[in-house]
């Protein structure tokens, strides 16, 4: 059975796990005050040039989107999201769990436009009512976003002067974030830090077992960011885990090295679906192909190859994932080709 | 000065107040446990036709949402609503803040459409990672809708029909319900009863100071709900105060009564304002009139009469709302005929 | 049946009932910002002698302490209060439905001592993990106490000093205020605005049928505190409601007027409880007096006079309390007394 | 300088490491639906002798107690917990963060007694007001305690008693539950799965990296549970991480084994404490030793060793906690007793 069903389906890159092995017997402090923990920061704010930033490590995606979202809000503030946003959709209520509301605008390819950002905060203020609505109070994108799609420079620059103008902190959730950086892009890590307020570095599906490292570029953290992460309950005890893993992914440039050949394998791909005539859902330049396939069609690649449904196209055809990652072999890739 | 910007803006209703200075100085249990809270409950159950309904009474209509919505879902759940319904846009958030998501639907005129929750309900299990994704678990309507629009029995009959096919209970916001019974509608107060889970008579708007009566239909009240209710700030020590109110409501089918005065004043002003070629945004049965001025229009007669701006239409026009209430005297409304 | 269960047992004084009525069909701007809302706040801040306060007015009084503790902690932080504070014990959880815990210190009689704040203060930033910890984010007390007993001057002016040390905003419940006031008492209302950084004046047990002023002293109100009251769905439509009672209570200094007959048939009652031999539980100067009864007696008492059951006292005793209000009327205490 | 601060401060078993590393590049599913998931849930059945037993694996301990007790409690219902209890001094308010109240009871040692629980639901249903409170609704237990002490199988076993005729699942942190299996005890993991409704395997002190195993032992585990934890944030997508791990702590019995040298090093440490006329604060039976120091030999011994700082005892003492793990050495034992 070939495996192109997600991005999560190994563990860890092997110099990530080497670095564990070897230091698994120092005795650190706990709760991420450890020395691998202050290294791994100290490269990150080297590798996105910001000498300031305050970094924090948080086991997983949802926890930090959680975290990040519910500590940065003021009460009577939402979060905007694009109507496709992974806090909108796929995380099972978890930012409404935390008492705010995820107020949505339109998505364009996964993508959410600074002028929407803008009409929405227009026409909220001008709205005599509008202490009866929830304010908007931060913007939420991803980047890549759920349809492996990406932000120009422009494009991001646009939405954070609109952001700024409305005192909106703009968050980048970068769970793929090493896949973005390893594309045909425009927007390094420098960009992202300068024009966010607030991001994260996906480790989970970018070579760690599991971990996200959350950046602050503003001299904006929360204050006390280390007792309301424990009221979330996600302040590992253990925080050399995540620290001992940041420091292997930020050495020698692990990170960006690994996430290309998730995008090497998925160009390949790419072309071969092209060239076989298969019909993209979604021209996405990173590590997920979105593919229309006929549902028996469909059913038939089942049998051989692990993939995600998407969604329901129309009544005879359907979207499917096909993902690749830092581990995808080039073997699988031309077996899976063989079979399409 | 006229005013026509709300049904909310006078006292109660005159038989509403007498009964409260008639029973003033007696001395009566607190917390809803007085004997006329006990009458109140009796005579609405005779009045919807459902002996076995359990009943309480909650301050105000937010709060009732709130409550409500909150004790009858489960924590994985969230509540299907229009996209312009009241609670997915006008309380400030105030469901989110209990946890849970509104999960919206089309609106037509205000309205749901029992075909789009099933739509919305059938996605949701054929979607294999709706694990990861907010339960639909209940749907909250508004009769009259936000726009004064009401649902027919057969309307109501097909949404209930889908939301027992999914185990969602069906809950209708009354809080201008006295003003849908008043109007020319096929739907009475015993269907709304047969055909919702959960509705409340909306008493604010209706002829009293304050005040919602909740009325579980189908055995089906929150367990130790007087508890759920204080826990949300909501019970009233002198639970009288509802119970004198509503005892006098629906005595001599009175809620009905004083809301024809709504009704009729509005048939008047609406007869007016299409005769003067005025444009109707939407056609409202009830006592909401929505109309589109243009904006000098709109300036000149607001110099003259208090009414309500609802949304920018484009850039020269707007919607306004002139509403009318139980309290409304037909010498304002003559009034404001010759001012247009 | 003699009525002495508690002081919320009658509607509201006449002369609020009667600026109700007189008031009753002027058309009035909803959510607070009608005339009589605006006149009461002014008359307050007369009569507090703080010119600058910011007040706010709220139905009922779990619903103040919810908002209000709610809005001012942040969210690393929780309320201090005594282990019998009505927060603590009798309000279902409504504080920890907000996220915050009530941190409990010793009570005496009813009353916290500066001290025990102090120390729990002291002892709470010299332990080394207290990042692990609720901090400590807000003083509550209640005056008179859920005891009926009362802080002096001094007493408030140490607990306010120890708050100002901590930075920690000190909170009067006053649910009771007025029968506090009316009491022999070297606090004023003056002292209370000066030494607290926020109280209620509780009108639902002093005279109004519903509704607590809020009154921020320092500055110090929650920023966007309309939305945050609608988002605890706490924001009544009819203001006015509140507004014209709190206008009547505050007019010709009733709200102390009136409170002075539950002291007068209070301090009756007391006297003649000592006369006849009856075991105090606690000495309260307000309007609630604790006796300790035989079970067996309390039975017999109970037959024809209604009072609350306040503690089991030992296996054959039970603490009582008796209540008197404004609404008490001297014939009635005349009759008990001749029971007892 | 040798390290007796802590039991979280070295990685993991080098067999769990191992077992990580083996399996790292195969492709498994996400979300705990992994093989390894499944085999360590099969293992871990047999182990506690439980058959039907549901297992989920969560990545640490604060976020199991957190999603656990809020997922157990109905909305009207508080955990109840020893005044020490974790839950309600060390976890930042985790638990009221999720709306719910820690009830406290006395502690003896850092355990509860079931006439104490007892006591609080008799007084509870007893007082009439009862429903204008916080219900008991679940009791929390750890085990070893806070302070490393242990139940007996008849303290347990009469705990369980009183909670089923309350009906309050009892639910065992077992964070250090290795360490408490491997002293002198006569309470087994079969015992705690046959008396307690859910417990705890923790993983993170006892030789993990991270991760503990929630136990469901009455067929009573929470419906939705995988979407109750993703809505907590506390679902990992590399399952596998945690799956793996428990998978090698319960092949060959490595949990107990590898938890026998905290205890042998722990009572080698105790013995020589006692040689040298130390003064225990508390008789722990486990890995973790508290000793009360005059404050001056404290620093000094802390030049050499780090410990933690536990509480004040008086102005001139402290007491400290030394604690040992499965990775204590005895060279550092030896070393340390050198020292004192």
């Amino acid at each position: 059975m070939l495996y192109f069903k997600n991005d999560y389906s190994e563990g860890a890159h092997p110099l990530v796990l080497e670095h564990l092995l070897k230091t698994n017997l120092e005795k650190l402090d706990g709760y991420g005050e450890d020395t691998y923990s202050a290294s791994a920061k100290e490269k990150i704010r080297n590798a996105i040039n910001c000498p300031g930033a305050d970094i924090y490590f948080i086991g997983g995606g949802t926890q930090t989107n959680q975290v990040v979202i519910a500590t940065m809000l003021s009460r009577h503030e939402g979060v905007i999201a694009a109507t496709t946003g992974h806090i909108a959709c796929h995380e099972a209520g978890a930012i409404e769990y935390t008492s705010h509301k995820v107020i949505t605008v339109p998505q364009y390819d996964g993508k959410i436009k600074a002028e929407d950002v803008q009409t929405l905060c227009e026409n909220f203020y001008a709205d005599d009512s509008h202490d009866h609505m929830v304010f908007p109070g931060m913007v939420y994108i991803s980047h890549p976003t759920e349809y492996g799609t990406l932000y120009t420079k422009a494009e991001l620059a646009e939405l954070s002067a609109v952001c700024r103008r409305y005192s909106l902190p703009l968050f980048l959730d970068g769970a793929r974030l090493g896949y973005a950086l390893a594309s045909n892009t425009d927007l390094t890590l420098s960009d992202i830090a300068s024009l966010c307020d607030v991001f994260y570095i996906g480790g989970t599906k970018c070579g760690a077992l599991c971990g996200e490292a959350v950046v602050f570029t503003k001299n904006n953290c929360p204050k006390h960011f280390v007792t309301l992460i424990k009221q979330h309950g996600a302040l590992m005890a253990k925080g050399r885990v995540l620290g001992v893993q940041f420091d292997a992914l930020f050495t020698n440039n692990l990170y960006l090295e690994l996430s290309k050949n998730a995008i090497e394998t998925a160009l390949l791909l790419k072309d071969a679906f092209a060239e076989k005539g298969y019909r993209f859902f979604i021209n996405s330049p990173t590590n997920q192909i979105f593919i229309i396939l006929e549902n028996e069609h469909k059913k038939k690649i089942e049998e051989k190859v692990a993939i995600s449904f998407w969604e329901k196209y129309d009544d005879n055809h359907s979207v499917v994932r096909f993902a690749t990652s830092w581990a995808t072999s080039k073997e699988d890739v031309q077996k899976l080709i063989e079979l399409l």
